[in-house]
């Protein structure tokens, strides 16, 4: 689907008021050739009164789409809210999903769309092992076309649907090629209405799926081997082709999130950010990610009373972006012991300066990169600052340990107190 | 697909002894995963006794699966030698294909795939409009994994099928994502036994499709949009996706180009040149080339008595590669006035020093730059070197004038005239 993707993204991105216009006419031209007749629209409360969701329903009532609407998707899902969209999906018997939001809309589209095309499944069997069963995705789904309204998730690129598992108190999901939308379209103008820290959190998020892709295991170190191609997994450590997208994303970040965080009508910042966030998914979904997003289910799935700014939500929340980048500082100068030449090198693109560096400071060095940026940005001081205590650390390493399927990836293997020192070191960042 | 081709550069590429080895299992593994039952592997006379060719009879031997070899492919092929393939695809009624080839392999696998699943069909069908009638392609195609074996084309990616047209003297093709190939693998080891000039000439064409897709007319200025997405052409124009593989591609030849040519032993340089290959192709497939494709096209097919070095063929004959990179400094020279940026950043990537260079000496600059770098290659003097003189210029334009599909996305439109000087000027080069 990526070729597709790309297609539309050239089409798409930047877009002016014209094209704009035009790519909502393309949504429902492209239900058309796909052949859809019953339509399913997903997106959240907030979302369902802004802009990009009006455009599409706009586009879908001037083609004559018959469509129905759910709005319900919860900000960081859960398997409860999952499970209500999957119900929502079977009774609309749909031949074709829209998906108009973040990653939790585009995610939740997912799933709705895996177990409403197979109704006799178990919720737990795609769930990722261990949790779930992790059994492969064998039946046809529906054609979903993505339309992010965040920069951050990438999820209009990848085969991945996250949320919190609340009997477990863990985030985890599911993985496979079969449920990675059809079509993505890429338009910037649907970001100019993010408030400040939304950007800042979905901006972390391209940041770390850039750092975690480049720096994960490489895809020839990785094993067991796969006997047959088809026993791929969905990630496959960094390779060649993940490489150039994760340097690329992070060269934009490194040039954009900035301003456009601090600029809402700074439209050239936005949409750099919004190709980002794509480039860095086209990269992370081959390669995966590691200990920064492993670690982060946890943060989310044990929040306590924290409530974000910015965020519109009648529950206490750890954005996705910030529970993630948060222990990125503790994370790398972890990691650097393998491969630091690539660590110094993403420090470099980040705006170190590192003519006299040594590259056995190159995990230090990266690290410290990392936490100026954040204070820039006015980070919450480390996980301490969200509500955390030393206390809570042995709950969080236990809350790491099922993510194995990300955790494997980190290029240096991981023992209990090895997390346990990543939680501490990440309580405080400056 | 070239998601799937991500996942198979991943992990072929660089391959050791063992993921060779790995790598030609996959061969029949991914055909057996095809539901492949008669196989047709394509190939030439030369390749049939090579390695490449050997592993993959090697890999379906072990694995029992039926196949037919055709290794009557012609190196630049013809009207006639698409239409002898053709014939013995349609004998056969195979359900898959492997081209382990060059360009001329590859394009010749997917123009006999076409018409074999189009058996009504006329050949001109699906011929490039005006010389062919440009049909689209609506029947459904069978599997063809792509094996390539030059550092050069990219076909791999794209859905292109070049061909000489014999009775007009001239080089035309089909384009269409249908003719796409299913899988490529990039086997870098297979290009080890490629003779220097076939280095360099398939060389050049990488180096021309990096520098024609990041010249080309950009995506927003390519008229007329097409109303509907379905009608969007192959080649769309430059785009945010295809630099960021143009430039990438552009970087390892100005690494590796000449290490490859000069050191059949230099793993390393031929490796990221067969990478290097199949990253541009993904940058012109969606892209598309602009006037040094659209101009070679008429130098091939009018070729005299050329017989290149360390091609062993029977007919005379201009390299591809050579036949596009020997206009490049006076095209490039050409298009500058339009982005010149775009041209200088060229230019730096390729070596120049660019510090004091002025904006409006861009085209210069690249031209001068190319120059030197085809001079340190010993690449022929120009078109006056393989056979050309001012009478032929009459000729050359007239065969490059139903080339629009290509020459429309010049950044700076041309009359006859400006073709006229464009050939002239790339007489001589030194």
């Amino acid at each position: 689907m990526n070729q597709r993707l790309s297609i539309e993204l050239a089409i798409y991105s930047f877009s002016s008021q014209l094209a704009l216009c035009k790519c909502r006419i393309f949504v429902s031209a492209d239900l058309q050739n796909l052949g859809a007749r019953r339509v399913c629209v997903m997106t959240d409360k907030n979302l369902s009164k802004l802009p990009p969701v009006n455009a599409v329903l706009n586009s879908l009532a001037k083609y004559g789409i018959n469509f129905q609407m759910y709005d319900n998707v919860r900000v960081e899902p859960t398997d409860q809210s999952f499970l209500d969209a999957i119900q929502f999906a079977k009774k609309g018997e749909f031949d074709a999903y829209v998906a108009v939001g973040g990653g939790s809309v585009m995610d939740t589209c997912k799933a709705a769309n895996l177990y409403a095309a197979s109704p006799s499944s178990e919720f737990l069997d795609y769930v990722n092992a261990p949790i779930g069963k992790g059994k492969p995705v064998t039946v046809p789904l529906k054609p979903l076309i993505a339309v992010p309204t965040t920069s951050g998730t990438g999820s209009e690129t990848t085969g991945v649907a996250i949320f919190d598992f609340k009997e477990l108190k863990v985030k985890t999901g599911i993985a496979s090629r079969a449920i990675k939308p059809t079509l993505g379209i890429i338009d910037p103008l649907h970001t100019l209405s993010m408030p400040e820290r939304i950007v800042a959190n979905s901006g972390f998020d391209v940041l770390c799926h850039a750092l975690e892709s480049y720096t994960a295991l490489p895809y020839n170190e990785r094993s067991p081997c796969p006997a047959n191609p088809i026993d791929r997994p969905a990630y496959q450590g960094s390779n060649p082709v993940s490489d150039v997208w994760a340097l690329h994303a992070l060269r934009v970040v490194a040039k954009y999130l900035k301003r456009a965080i601090r600029d809402p009508e700074d439209r050239e910042a936005r949409a750099n950010m919004h190709l980002a966030s794509a480039f860095a998914g086209i990269g992370f979904g081959n390669a995966g990610v590691h200990l920064c997003h492993g670690m982060s289910y946890p943060i989310s799935g044990l929040v306590k009373t924290y409530k974000p700014k910015d965020y519109n939500v009648d529950h206490s929340l750890v954005p996705h972006g910030l529970s993630v980048v948060l222990t990125s500082p503790a994370v790398f100068a972890f990691t650097a012991q393998i491969h630091p030449e690539r660590h110094l090198e993403a420090a470099e693109i980040l705006g170190a300066d590192i003519r006299t560096a040594r590259i056995k400071d190159a995990g230090l060095i990266l690290a410290d990169t990392l936490r100026k940026f954040l204070f820039d940005l006015n980070v919450d001081d480390g996980l301490a600052a969200i509500g955390y205590s030393k206390a809570d650390i042995p709950a969080l390493v236990k809350g790491t340990l099922p993510q194995e399927r990300v955790t494997k990836l980190s290029p240096r293997p991981q023992t209990e107190e090895d997390l346990s020192a990543l939680f501490e070191a990440s309580m405080k960042l400056y």
